[in-house]
């Protein structure tokens, strides 16, 4: 996601200075090389390191707008130095596929500096690493920006969220404002919900009879090849919501079986005409 | 099936001499324009209408090999038609999804005339219809063919066997041998199974939120279009495979969800992992 992002930037907001840190150094060097950033660092290091390294200030300190692509388990951590370092004012913003629980977790922190309004652009591929990096990656998807939950002394949205609104607007056309609970809801059905799915199918089936798979197999199950480090705590953090589409999820698989059981051809029927309708709207 | 089936054998067999049958004229117009089949039928109609027409008897009743490709609840009609009508010999073999509960029928029904063989084809398109047919179709996946149980007098498979094996061998490279136990248990796990799942997913998720579905989404229940009117036959013909398998998914998801409300991390991350290396080793 970093990757593309600082490729978008660079594309879209000719004019702006882009610092990349990343522990991956190669990443830094191929992303320098590409011309997508500036300046790199390798550490979001230990205490104020990365703000003052060899006694001289971190000049990313100074930016005007912060991204952060880390797993959405280090935003606390990250969080809490931005806000100790950064310039007051500073606009946050992140890519993590789940908000409730971060932004629970911002409502009584109560930062000193930075100003964070969440994200979530959610793009076409399941690509990673550096070398899938595309600048228009993010053209073809939609992008989820968090509204505050009781915006400024007036009730409207805050200034931050409509300029981190224009931010993404530039990045990726399609931007839908949301709030943090219903962002959350949605994401647990059609993506962390199809990926438990996905592990649980993969899981399901002996495996002396994987090599038979052909392409339905291969589709249905194409998620559950996701990274486990990324996946596990983006379950953890959407877990009421998960566990509630889960439930639902294992009650249509029994109701499907108990169908199947006593023969009721005509309740099967049903479901299978249900499902093939609904998919044929969505291609 | 039946277009790419047709256009393979002309490829392969150019000599063969091939007729089509179907209810679908279209079709059938569509076949002949591109020299897939010489000769073509709209009825295989009721009694011995098809094999009789306009009094003249109809020479496809003379062919050498009879491939059926319709819905497998289909097969008992047809067979029992072609056994009445076809000349002593005839071999026959099919492309249907379930193996055991057809060939079980056949053992007590006894053919006079036809030997029949039965075949899966599993090629690599979730496309449909005449429009889609492309003669190297079934090169790229591989087609189970069924053993017979016994065998003949001295309980080796048996000549029919060997000559429907060859003439599969020509269309699809990768010929697999295999028992109708172990074809349907094998179909199930890797067919019907992830069909069920893809139905009960997108029948699970609120229909307002599939519009925010993305890439994941799709693949997962990308197989969930599928035409009810043949899934449902197939999911019945394999019902007591489907059942366990259903089962076992059913049970793997419940684990993952208690995992989730226990907050036990470990025994998730140790799921993730699993199935991301078996995913990763398919692809």
């Amino acid at each position: 996601m970093g990757g593309s992002l600082a490729a978008a930037c660079r594309k879209k907001f000719p004019k702006a200075y882009i610092t990349g840190i990343s522990r991956d150094t190669q990443a830094l060097r191929f992303a320098k090389k590409k011309g997508w950033i500036h300046e790199s660092y390798s550490k979001f290091g230990k205490g104020d390191r990365l703000f003052f390294r060899n006694t001289r200030p971190n000049p990313a300190r100074f930016s005007n707008l912060v991204i952060l692509c880390t797993p959405v388990e280090t935003f606390p951590k990250y969080l809490t130095l931005l806000d100790k370092f950064f310039r007051p004012g500073t606009l946050v913003t992140d890519v993590g596929s789940v908000k409730g629980e971060i932004l629970n977790w911002c409502a009584k922190r109560r930062f000193k500096n930075i100003q964070f309004v969440g994200a979530h652009p959610v793009a076409g591929s399941h690509l990673r690493g550096i070398k899938a990096a595309r600048p228009d990656l993010y053209e073809q998807g939609f992008t989820f920006v968090v509204k505050a939950e009781k915006g400024d002394r007036l009730g409207n949205p805050s200034v931050p969220f409509f300029q981190v609104k224009k931010f993404w607007e530039k990045i990726c056309p399609r931007v839908i404002e949301t709030s943090a609970d219903e962002h959350d809801k949605i994401v647990s059905a059609v993506s962390h919900l199809p990926h438990a799915a996905a592990v649980a199918l993969i899981l399901s089936i002996s495996a002396k009879y994987l090599k038979y798979a052909g392409a339905g197999f291969f589709d249905t199950t194409r998620i559950a090849a996701g990274h486990p480090s990324i996946w596990l705590p983006i379950f953890l953090a959407n877990r009421k919501n998960m566990i509630k589409d889960l439930k639902i999820f294992e009650r249509t698989l029994t109701y499907f079986r108990s169908f199947l059981e006593k023969g009721q051809k005509r309740s099967l029927l049903k479901m299978l005409e249900g499902a093939s309708t609904r998919r044929h709207k969505l291609s």
